[in-house]
């Protein structure tokens, strides 16, 4: 992409709104603009990192069998009076009437729709089990937005469903999300830790909390220092296996929210304690018969029993997680992506666009990257090389290639790297088969 | 896909609430559920196909070099009342109150709230042309939502903006998305005429809306008999060189909404007038000033002075062109996707599930066709064959691949074309290599 033709309009100020680093940068770096408290656009540039993360997701849920759907965002309030929650939900849920008069809402949230969904399509024991999940745009008047896209009215959610004829078969589905949601956070180069948590709204018996780790995160947290270093020993996942030593892996030690800390466990860890800050990207539940029983999901068994089916729900915050993985990844010139969810792989520089020879380097560069498929951000802007530089460093590429005319006259180019700050000088072929390693 | 691991509830009876084909297809093969009266969730049928007509909309924007962004669903009432629209807009605005009392609404359209971001971002005629898009869900509160995705409240629009400093720079940015709808429509698979068309609440001075051919159609159009053989020359298309010349070609000849058609120009015509039933699945408007001049969208130009932006919109109803494909592709038996669209390019049916070497040669076949890629939905259940040929019919996708244990002895296999019907005896490598060729 030519920089001249894209839309990145870049902040020098830091917005006096801001408090925290992703708001701040996110909105330096042209990536979002606020609409309303807590409703924002996403640019180009925001809305490409968006995209990747939305990809990562959904390739994860796809590869546990998982069938994606699309609900909608207006949801009727009788279905919640079905459930109860109608009431229960208290001011967050946005209420709308529609021109009839029919009581309307924003959906928070989507167990009652999916489970209509489900009570009218499926019959028998046969049909089950069944995951299905959506990414979709959700609502939570939130009293109080902040933090930018991190706490957010409207943001963009992905929910799963499951639906089982049993508690064990439950569970089998509860610890497909849960190793599915480990592949998808190290994909996404964070390191995420499973909690217990508090079911809340939700409702049901189980749950875990997703929290990765950043310096700046929202809240501490507490676990074993064994956490830091464990990961999947393999991405090579048979969905269709026995789960339950991996989730017993990652749950058999030491690892709590601010809410749960026990300061008695805390001390008998002694040096094995890591107390950090942590953010919140995703929350599973299983809630057993909560919303079948109501809705009347029910299936017909082998020798004709009706049997009332077992649900869980499994979300992650996609819009949530650009924030959660600038708060991991930034410095103090801007932020520092990930390969696997930076908007471009490349920003290419040309430093002088007034000098013939830089132009033509920088435009069959451009064209030879483009052909090998290594999304570049080609800055063939007419502005001072230090704007540049500072741009450049603010929306966090992986790679800067620096093209200029002294260097181009001994041959070489100068190729630095985002996150280790390294520079180094190099023939124009160099850094390419380094760039396309 | 396995369809005993799918979502894939399909229905015998025809829905009583459905009046036109493409709903009644659309509920029968498990596409969509009604959520609310206009308000449909798409289940995971349903849910590929508007994923591939976004994506082939995506990469037509794309390459002509629009770039993707993403506006949210709720806007401010105050960023309506500036354009002067929110009183002009009506009962079909759904209207909405946040819980601090704040007037919101649900976007139908998003002129206002692009006009607003580009006035805080650009100060520049450097920063000219620009062209931004976005896919999300509009609302609007239709009195009587009718005919399934195609005229409902809750609906995936993908709308486009142009940005520009002069009324010919404007003209040439319109003639862009013109020339890039035609090419969007032909890769559809769809018969798509420009029409010239009145404004309505969008508002200026040039407008054209597009139609396709669809004998179940909802509106009559009138147009010389050309248009029914008239496409693109070429699909290589140079953005950046003079489009006028293709426009003119489209726009040169007789074609017209019911409310606009001319019984004298339609005399005239004599034989190569055409008769037709259309359907709009896009509309494109220039409007000059109307939202840049209330909201302060100005631009420096090169002598200082102050340029107000002319500004387009351009609209393709992305969930319409669902229903819209269906109406234009089905018969009796069920819908017939275009190969482009179609939600699977293959489906393989296993005629006896209690057959060892049936099952054997269809689990061979799918994994052998999933490797080459062709995505493959295979009809596993243990259900009569009857029920299974109705089904694949009713789901309409391209090639429908045959096994059963008499012709497996005999070493062949049936390949059925759904779109000619024609069915053809064959060895198992000859209808691989003809689905794979």
């Amino acid at each position: 992409m030519r920089l001249t033709r894209y839309f990145l309009p870049t902040l020098k100020e830091t917005p006096a709104e801001a408090q925290v680093a992703s708001h701040r940068l996110m909105l330096r770096a042209g990536m979002v603009r606020q609409a309303s408290a807590g409703i924002y656009s996403w640019l180009p540039l925001g809305f490409k990192v968006l995209e990747n993360i939305d990809r990562i997701v959904r390739e994860e849920q796809d590869a546990m069998g998982c069938h994606q759907m699309m609900m909608p965002t207006i949801q009727s309030a009788d279905l919640w009076r079905t459930s109860g929650r109608y009431d229960d939900y208290g001011p967050e849920m946005l209420r709308i009437t529609d021109r009839h008069g029919r009581d309307m809402l924003y959906g928070p949230t989507n167990e009652e729709q999916i489970t209509e969904i489900f009570a009218g399509s499926v019959r028998s024991y046969r049909d089950l089990p069944q995951m299905v999940y959506h990414i979709q745009w959700k609502f939570r008047d939130e009293v109080r937005p902040r933090f930018g896209v991190m706490r957010g009215r409207e943001f963009l959610m992905k929910d799963a469903y499951s639906f089982d004829m049993s508690k064990d078969a439950a569970r089998r589905s509860y610890n497909k999300f849960f190793v599915s949601y480990l592949r998808t956070y190290e994909r996404l180069g964070l390191k995420a830790i499973p909690m217990a948590a508090d079911t809340g709204p939700i409702g049901g018996d189980m749950s875990h909390e997703f929290l990765i780790v950043a310096d700046t995160g929202e809240s501490e947290i507490a676990c074993h220092k064994d956490f830091m270093d464990m990961s999947l020993a393999s991405t090579d996942i048979d969905f269709d296996g026995d789960l339950q030593p991996i989730v017993d892996q990652f749950t058999a030690k030491y690892a709590a929210t601010d809410d749960k800390r026990d300061a008695s466990i805390e001390a008998g860890l002694g040096d094995n304690l890591v107390v950090a800050r942590g953010i919140e990207v995703g929350h599973i539940f299983n809630f057993g018969t909560k919303y079948s029983e109501p809705m009347g999901a029910k299936v017909t068994g082998p020798d004709g029993e009706e049997i009332m089916v077992e649900m869980g729900s499994y979300g992650i915050g996609v819009s949530r997680l650009v924030g959660a993985v600038i708060e991991a990844y930034h410095d103090d010139n801007g932020i520092i992506w990930p390969d696997a969810i930076a908007p471009f792989q490349v920003g290419l520089i040309n430093l002088k666009v007034s000098d013939a020879d830089c132009v033509k380097a920088c435009d069959d560069l451009y064209a030879v990257l483009n052909d090998k498929g290594i999304d570049t951000l080609y800055d063939d802007r007419d502005i001072r090389a230090g704007g540049k530089f500072a741009d450049m460093d603010l929306i966090g590429l992986p790679w800067q290639l620096v093209i200029g005319p002294r260097g181009l006259k001994n041959g070489v180019v100068e190729l630095k790297n985002r996150r280790s700050g390294e520079r180094e000088e190099l023939s124009l072929d160099a850094a390419l088969s380094k760039l396309t390693a």
